[in-house]
């Protein structure tokens, strides 16, 4: 088993109660992207990363955007032949309200029960702030770096990352680079580093189904004019097999099935079912045979109704036979399904089974690709020998059953592998009152990602 | 071909302009039943029938209820043996609003075109004045009547009628009668006078099935939780075969078919099913095969989405998995089918296809029984030789898909037999704004109804 290199071990020992005040101070900074009476809070957490990354020796650089602005810095003094590595993170932060149902303030830190308690702790500030601690005790120790580093962080994560993309493209040369890392994501359990390997797509629609011209008395009309609600019901009853696969013709076609061994070590993860189930406060589980539940959060495909609405709805009885009804749907997608060809599929789909006598219409609201990670590349096993450093063990892999859209941006753009490594557990409260970060898991982190940049050096590959 | 006796049919002429000047003084009286601010008014339209009755020689009482009074006039001077016949009528209205569509205003009654516009003009002030007016010729023209008739004018018909069943029940003995006459519906069309026979009963149900205890991610949850609103859809959609049939199982057993005569009457009648669907503005009709759409309409069940409610329903996307769903679902019955028997079907057969992992609640919002009239009686007789005298040709029998609550009552609590006989047409915009009754239709209507006292005596039987 590979170990940290004993001289950035000790600097992490020696500085352990400056690095954790210099996160207490990032983290009293309410930068809260979403509300406007915070944009000078913004600015400063931006100003506060752009001074400490200058101070450890950073070229650094605040590149204002159409919304909050990017910090941007580069250390390029790695030797010949070294990779280039893009740390991404951000520096915003959800609202903190409702404000009562913290424990403590949400912008005054506080350690409780081995956990540091604050809004951005683990997303993302907390998180963003082990790669900059574990960039300090390298140019600390060595004064210098075994890899070429980019630090990006920007300030839109939380409202949607609208001028991210942009900046990638626009600054596409400058941010050439072998490899994207990112830490913003959970283990699957303490104790357990994971690496985060997939992340589901998106086809979003909405379906309109129209009958008559205006709702109509159902005892006059019913029974002899198609009912848009029933109709409705037909076609989203039509999207699923009596066993839960999805019966749209074509929708498996370009799927392509996670690697056995994959498949394999999710299967092995310690997830409790039965606590899942108590969790959620449902008698049994759905969807796809054949697979885990993990398995079918995490690499296969689906299509789930997301609302629906027709006729009336409010308390008690009303005797009407709808003009109309709607229901949104969104499948989510796995490689190598495309969302505009699920579109198409699930639009030629509904109009094969739509009833003369209403009219149907697909309207596509939303999409994102599915990713998933190469795992056998050299930054995965570079990854894996670090995590394994600072945590005693072989990570795990595991997937999203979300999207993470600036994931695909950066692949896509870029043109580089992204690494997702995250040090944050479950129930750790991202968005949600009492947001923390193990503060273990926060020293493994900044060990895990100081050990992966010696990992990263060519004479390690 | 019988005719309406000479001395009535001269006498209707005669007096043709002051009948239409009472009804319109009856018109102009805004006894909107539904408001508060008009109970002195409807209190008054009660006062100004109870004195008209009187004056043409019924023994006339204003009896109050917790509601709207009702007004109880009899005249039971008949010769013995001669039957009793109980007229029922409501003399409230709908609410004119809203007013800036009316072409003249609501309450002050005008002729054009040949239509008595008003509001209450054919619901059902103008309808239930030629019953009044009918009885005036016979006791102006003879001095007697050749049955004994009760009138029977309630003040509550657009409410709900709710007491006029315990009305019934309180004074059985009193309105003890042979046969029940209703004028509140509508003609086939233009020309073709019609018995209402069948009224359709209902049984009105909420669907309520929830799956986890809180709407959750529906990338993070999609593909493994159950999801409520696609195992709603998945119910709704077995209600039905995919020919249109009601696939509930039981659902037809005590389905007691229409005689051959009358279901091969209603193929008869001049249905432009063109033009009902130009009207309707959809492609094509749906519902049970083997049947015409007023067959389907006026013989058959149905069971019909009313509404329909899930998850996110507001502009865009939200990719929400919902905890919950909800449908308003109701069928239309024919005899002899039971709401309650429909009820335990219902949610036997929604127990059976719901999916494991979600709870499904079947609650029984409202019922009625369907009502059928045995055509074969004197009183159908009578009605068509009456209808027949005053229109040039024999009526034609109809059914209605809704419901008449009333009807059922005076059928159950007096058991006697109904005849629903209207003078109204289609397009007569009950309870819309320009509402009319034919000037023509309430003449003959008069000279129909004053005929049929004189069909009922025992010497025509």
């Amino acid at each position: 088993m590979t170990a940290l290199d004993s001289a950035l071990a000790r600097w992490l020992d020696t500085h352990d109660q400056r690095l954790h005040d210099d996160l207490f101070a990032f983290l009293r900074i309410p930068s809260v992207s979403a509300r406007s009476d915070h944009t000078a809070d913004v600015a400063a957490a931006a100003a506060w990363l752009h001074g400490h990354l200058e101070r450890i020796g950073f070229t650094t650089e605040t590149i204002p955007t159409a919304g909050h602005p990017v910090v941007l810095a580069e250390w390029r003094g790695a030797p010949k032949g070294a990779p280039t590595v893009l740390v991404y993170g951000h520096y915003d932060v959800q609202p903190p309200e409702p404000l009562e149902l913290w424990t403590s303030s949400a912008f005054e830190p506080t350690l409780r029960d081995g956990n540091i308690y604050a809004r951005g702790s683990v997303d993302d500030k907390g998180q963003l702030w082990l790669h900059v601690a574990a960039l300090e005790a390298h140019l600390a120790t060595r004064g210098a770096l075994p890899v070429n580093v980019i630090v990006l962080a920007e300030g839109e994560e939380e409202v949607g990352s609208a001028h991210l993309a942009p900046f990638i493209e626009q600054h596409r040369e400058r941010l050439a680079c072998d490899a994207v890392v990112i830490s913003d994501s959970t283990m699957f359990a303490p104790g357990i580093p994971s690496i985060l390997s997939s992340l589901r797509g998106l086809a979003y629609f909405q379906i309109d189904v129209t009958g008559p011209n205006s709702d109509l008395h159902s005892g006059m009309y019913g029974g002899a004019v198609v009912n848009p609600a029933t109709a409705l019901a037909r076609i989203i009853a039509s999207f699923h097999d009596a066993d839960g696969r999805v019966a749209i013709p074509g929708f498996y076609d370009t799927v392509r099935p996670f690697p056995d061994h994959v498949r394999a070590g999710m299967r092995e993860l310690p997830f409790d079912e039965t606590d899942f189930m108590r969790h959620l406060d449902v008698a049994a589980l759905g969807g796809e045979p054949g697979y885990s539940t993990l398995e079918k959060l995490w690499t296969r495909p689906t299509c789930e109704v997301n609302g629906m609405l027709s006729g009336y709805t409010g308390e008690g009885a009303k005797t009407v036979l709808p003009g109309v009804s709607m229901a949104k749907v969104s499948c989510r997608l796995v490689p190598d399904q495309d969302p505009e060809t699920i579109r198409q599929l699930l639009e030629r789909h509904v109009r094969s089974v739509a009833p003369a006598g209403v009219r149907v219409t697909v309207t596509a609201l939303h999409g994102g690709h599915p990713w998933r990670a190469d795992l056998e590349g050299p930054l995965y096993d570079a990854a894996a020998r670090a995590l394994t450093a600072a945590f005693g063990r072989a990570p795990v892999i595991t997937g999203e059953g979300g999207s993470i859209p600036v994931v695909n941006d950066f692949a896509r753009l870029l043109n580089a592998p992204v690494l997702l490594v995250g040090f944050g557990l479950p129930g750790e409260n991202a968005h949600a009152p009492d947001e923390w970060i193990s503060q273990d898991n926060f020293r493994r982190g900044m060990r895990a990602i100081a050990a992966l940049w010696d990992e990263l050096a060519p004479s390690r590959a």
